[in-house]
């Protein structure tokens, strides 16, 4: 019933084969309706099954599938007919959402520094305006450099004319200038030169710097900076390219810069000489980091490593994108995950829950400081900055900072639940379960490698790249449970609920987690595949 | 009142720059509802001015703001608790809806090859999706070509060892192989050098053909496919490259074809001889065009220029985007406005009225033959395929094709309706109206360069590059009319209302460009932005 489609529905055209796969596991499954903390699939009799979302529309809804408040503030809007399309006019309501988010940024960073908002409708989309104008930031920072480096080649043109300054003879023998040549024919040898040479480099392609294991989206430029090979190889002739760090390894960040650090030759006179003097040029566009990566394994970046990262940014002058798309919104009870680890961005890239699991919207917050305000003229989308989906983000945020802060407390508090439950499993079946990792309600739970398991049938599991997936299928079909694994680490499951997920739910999750633990250890690879007929 | 922010409402972090220069000419006035074809803005006594909207969501509400069955089936989806978040499971709404989207095309088309269909949110994003897919058909189609080169220097080396081939004397020659070196040793360097010279060739980067005046999104891929160098050029360095061809100039797209074409070594054995031939393999990634140039000054594609370019896409295995963005959706009549005149695309992207004014849903089609089923693993989005926006994009089909296509012929009628209007005003001031262009309901209406005005006060309008934009703010404001330039030629004011548009929101459009038309061959550009205070 799962896998195939009935003749009614006519023809299978919207991503067949990733239907088949998910089949394979058991996971192609419709569901019908949402609310709460739960999906509802139809049973053979017609009747609703509950399932319990711990995949939680992959961050989307840390609210509650359906949040009565959020249903109602959408069914206010289209009640008043509010003005959806209303490009290129005043948008308040976008101003008041950027005003808030200030305002919680500000509380959580202890600091005043505005950021200016840009308001897309992915996640995908922030990434991809915060690194345009990381781009447009970068470009004008060349060019002043190349304006400035014109004027230091006129001073000393006309110091050298006004008879003022010489080019001394370790100058031209470091550039191979004859040292016969009267001082201006030199000095314009030397410039045309200098400014061939730097040309050239001022014009290399920009480089991203981004950690191994990142998910930064998957559009065209945005997938380049997304660690996982299977998504970005294909395209990677199709935009700039990232240097990936292995996490808490700042040396070789060091290693990168000092490979790839960009450096231009000024002329300047000093005391009646012209020398030639070296000036740094941005060739980082961006370096990209997750407080907490998703797709990579639900792994959070240490206070070591975000200090060294941070210090880097500061000492090199790139800046710094802190991607909160899967972290932030409250999800570890802050609407910044990076704030608790002190980590400060220069760009903020928010977007799922911002929507309220109703509303497509993100939003990309620069701060002052690097804030050109062209890219308000050069930037722009149709959909974006619409009253629709900034009401409802405003709504979200209410939601969240309600009685003091009312929703981040409950993210925190049934975090603390389900991650004792984890760590109970993990401690009763050490030889299945390698670690349990996350903040709050952004948790997973990492299996051992399960390629060299004494049973075939476990083995064959562990090497179909469907592991997780396979693990999801049995906890959905006899548990009720709704998992996934991460997308670029199979091995981990996710558990990103919502805050309305109830005790009996965990309670749930951990007797599906047993079992499957069980089944692993026991090496009944053919029972949990089984499970997928369901 | 209009470019200040009141205290109340804090500060202003979303776009104020953009809010600035809107202000200028007067288009930073807040919409408080829609309805119909009309926005509403709150007045100074607290009243709401309806404003007759041409502008109509840059082509997003078709069917009108708020269209009254939509908005039903927005709030009968938010009663039902729709499951928005359900990613990874069957997704029929999404199935129904390629159906649809194929059942239509195929009767537009007089065709039956199945489209496949990859949802997006944006049609930015239905532009990379395309393009990426374009890109995946590329790299393994380049892969198949590396292997046959491989397998074709393998049966050279094969019959050489069995004594069954020569390497003749003028292909040594050519590629300077030693004369007087055995058949084994020549070949294996012969080998050597392809090998080395195909490898680089291959690993080019991929070029996209695009058409001057083209609009493609402006995300960091899209962008570098759309023509004009303000949005493109300082984000360059991001991505792969376009080359853009002149409207109506097939002959230089062949120059392009001729200059950018990529050509490898492949080795062959016929009668006795190793031969050295030419492979073509694929550069370009895509070739993207609009059937109706929206940003580029509402500029139809000829039919002449559409046959040239069907013919070299089909001569030189080039995939055809058709970019249906803003031309398609029944704008002009029928879905595709290209199937009116006989462009048939391998892809094509639909957004904007797809999602009917309330939802952020675009989806990019791609024909069975060039479709590659491997894409639907490596590229995802969090926010498409859902259950409500797919289910409100099968409502905006069932509108439009209820009645026997009711919904086209309304576009079609009150198209010409407004053409004859524009048309009248263009004959009544020929001095000022240079071109009445497009079809259906997607108008543009281009006035004389107003740069050398005798006025003073024109000139300067003409000279401000806002030129249409202070020509709608006095339609504005002086009017009650809503209308926009297109971006990337401001001297054409675009005409995009829904099919509501009334006979009366027609006359008063006539009234407000006859009085413009009039300032303007009065030299009265005071007038003109002077009602920006009102």
């Amino acid at each position: 019933m799962d896998t195939k489609n009935s003749a009614a529905e006519g023809p299978e055209l919207a991503e067949p084969y990733l239907r088949e796969v998910l089949g394979t596991a058991g996971l192609a499954v419709e569901y019908v309706r949402a609310e709460g903390n739960t999906l509802y699939r139809r049973g053979e009799d017609g009747g609703e099954i509950p399932v319990a979302d711990f995949a939680g529309g992959y961050g989307s809804v840390l609210l509650g599938h359906n949040h009565p408040d959020l249903v109602a503030c959408a069914r206010e809007l289209l009640d008043a007919g509010t003005p959806v399309h209303a490009q290129f006019s005043r948008h308040p309501y976008a101003n008041r959402l950027a005003a808030e988010l200030n305002r919680i940024v500000h509380r959580e960073l202890g600091s005043t520094e505005p950021y200016f908002a840009i308001f897309a409708n992915t996640g995908a989309e922030a990434v991809e305006a915060a690194v345009k104008h990381a781009e447009l930031d970068r470009v004008l920072r060349i060019a002043a450099l190349r304006e400035e480096l014109e004027r230091s080649a006129d001073r000393a043109r006309a110091a050298v004319a006004a008879g003022e300054a010489e080019l001394p003879a370790r100058v031209r023998t470091r550039f191979g200038i004859p040292t016969g040549a009267g001082t201006a024919a030199a000095l314009a040898e030397l410039t045309a030169r200098l400014t061939a040479e730097n040309t050239a480099r001022l014009n290399r392609p920009p480089l991203f710097l981004a950690l191994e294991g990142g998910f930064h989206g998957k559009l065209g430029l945005s997938v380049q900076l997304t660690h996982n090979a299977a998504y970005r190889t294909p395209f990677q002739a199709l935009a700039a390219q990232a240097r990936f760090v292995p996490r808490d390894r700042p040396e070789v960040l060091k290693e990168i810069h000092a490979q790839e650090r960009g450096v231009v030759h000024a002329l300047e006179v000093t005391d009646g000489h012209v020398d030639v003097m070296e000036r740094e040029f941005p060739v980082f566009c961006a370096f990209l980091v997750e407080p907490i990566q998703g797709e990579g394994g639900i792994r959070v970046l240490g206070a070591e490593f975000a200090e060294a990262i941070q210090q880097f940014c500061a000492e090199t002058d790139v800046p710094l994108i802190v991607d909160e798309i899967q972290s932030g919104m409250g999800r570890t009870g802050t609407l910044l995950a990076s704030a608790q680890t002190g980590l400060v961005g220069d760009y903020y890239t928010l977007a799922k829950t911002l929507g309220g699991g109703l509303a497509k919207t993100s939003v990309m917050l620069v701060r002052e400081a690097r804030y050109r305000r062209e890219f308000e003229i050069v930037h722009s989308s149709t959909f974006a900055k619409d009253s629709f989906s900034c009401t409802i983000a405003l709504k979200v945020l209410e939601l969240l900072e309600a009685d003091g802060g009312a929703g981040y407390r409950r993210a925190v508090e049934r975090g603390a639940a389900l991650r004792a439950v984890l760590e109970s499993v993990r401690a009763d079946f050490p030889e299945v379960v390698k670690e349990v990792r996350g903040k709050g309600l952004m948790l997973g739970l990492e299996f051992h490698d399960q390629s060299g398991s004494a049973s075939e049938s476990v083995r064959s599991l562990a090497v179909s790249g469907l592991f997780g997936y396979f693990l999801a299928g049995h906890l959905l079909h006899v548990h009720g449970v709704r998992t996934f694994p991460t997308a670029s680490a199979v091995e981990t499951l996710r558990f990103e609920p919502s805050v309305q997920v109830s005790d009996e739910e965990i309670a749930q999750l951990e007797a599906g987690l047993r079992d499957v633990c069980r089944l692993l250890r026991d090496g009944d690879g053919t029972r949990l595949a089984g499970a997928v007929a369901g």
